[in-house]
């Protein structure tokens, strides 16, 4: 018998989120009743807005809440021409970290999966058919995860923008920086390898 | 520059909670954006109300959304005229799951901390003082933290309990069951020496 129906009820609702267990549930319900009932009022009130109210970019499919994204409505963000192609909006971020990008890109929100179902449409490739038409983009960064699937969307892609006379790269596979080669996995060591650019 | 300042914001509200950093808060803000909004929208209902309905049950202090809690409503549980003291109802939680205990509770929300400036009334002593008086307690188990400050808190409610004539106890302290006995501490085994059994 538990003490109050409605902690239990907000300690089954903090499990949709992902990595909570029960007893992290249970930790947050109560860090939360006991030391910042503000913080869980404002919580409240970010998910219920951003839940509603977020949607999908018209041009790149990111996350936003507005028609266009912040990065596509500014005129800098497309002068260079490159359009990146990522799986998620979480790589843009990481790109957007780096501080090395200055383009526009473009976000899949998965992978091509046969075997799910999941064809050129259901990533938006019909939204990227119809912006390489439009002419603005003259090289298309290749950028999804280095898995299978990875691969065999960034190839779908890469014959895709050759159709268009658009020119495509794929981000360089290789050894991390900061690691040490005799933990790198042979697949990796393999690219790095190939890879390979001449110094002199 | 980033896409969405809404998303920002549920990610900036998303870190009240204990253990989220800025990596764990993006990743539950894409998750229940790209695969849960109804989780997330029932998560900021859930929130929203327990944040500002769950108060305090009167008898025994622990969180509920009524007067008085599901447990101290309860005329079975008053049978024995047992009652025990705790730290934070997390720990009733844990002593319900055991199953063993029928009796009722009272939650201090805290520990005695004379340098924090937490003297008995902060953890509702005053009430406690009150539910002794009446007379339906009989014992009184101190089932505190094992801590400087839970052993102090202990000792304090067990010199009360001796004003009121009511019988008080502490929980055992000894050897974790399950666990090896070259990996206790040296605190703990003297207290197991200390609190042996007669088995014959």
């Amino acid at each position: 018998m538990r003490t109050s129906p409605m902690l239990e009820h907000l300690m089954e609702a903090l499990r949709c989120l992902p990595g909570v267990g029960p007893k992290s549930a249970q930790r947050m319900a109560f860090h939360l009743l006991q030391r910042d009932r503000k913080g869980g009022l404002q919580l409240a009130d970010a998910l219920s807005k951003a839940m509603t109210e977020i949607g999908h970019c018209k041009e790149c499919r990111t996350f936003t809440e507005e028609d266009v994204c912040n990065i596509c409505n500014n005129p800098k963000r497309c002068e260079n021409g490159l359009l990146c192609v990522v799986e998620s909006p979480a790589d843009i971020a990481a790109l957007e970290a780096t501080g090395q990008y200055s383009g526009r890109y473009f976000v899949l929100m998965g992978h091509l999966s046969p075997l799910d179902g999941i064809g050129p449409s259901d990533i938006g490739l019909d939204v990227l058919d119809f912006r390489l038409q439009r002419g603005d983009v003259t090289e298309v960064i290749l950028a999804t995860n280095p898995t299978v699937e990875g691969e065999a969307t960034a190839h779908y892609i890469g014959e895709l923008c050759r159709e268009h006379g658009v020119s495509a790269s794929r981000i360089a596979h290789g050894v991390p920086m900061g690691g040490e080669l005799e933990l790198v996995d042979g697949t990796t060591l393999s690219h790095s390898l190939l890879g390979r650019q001449k110094l002199s």
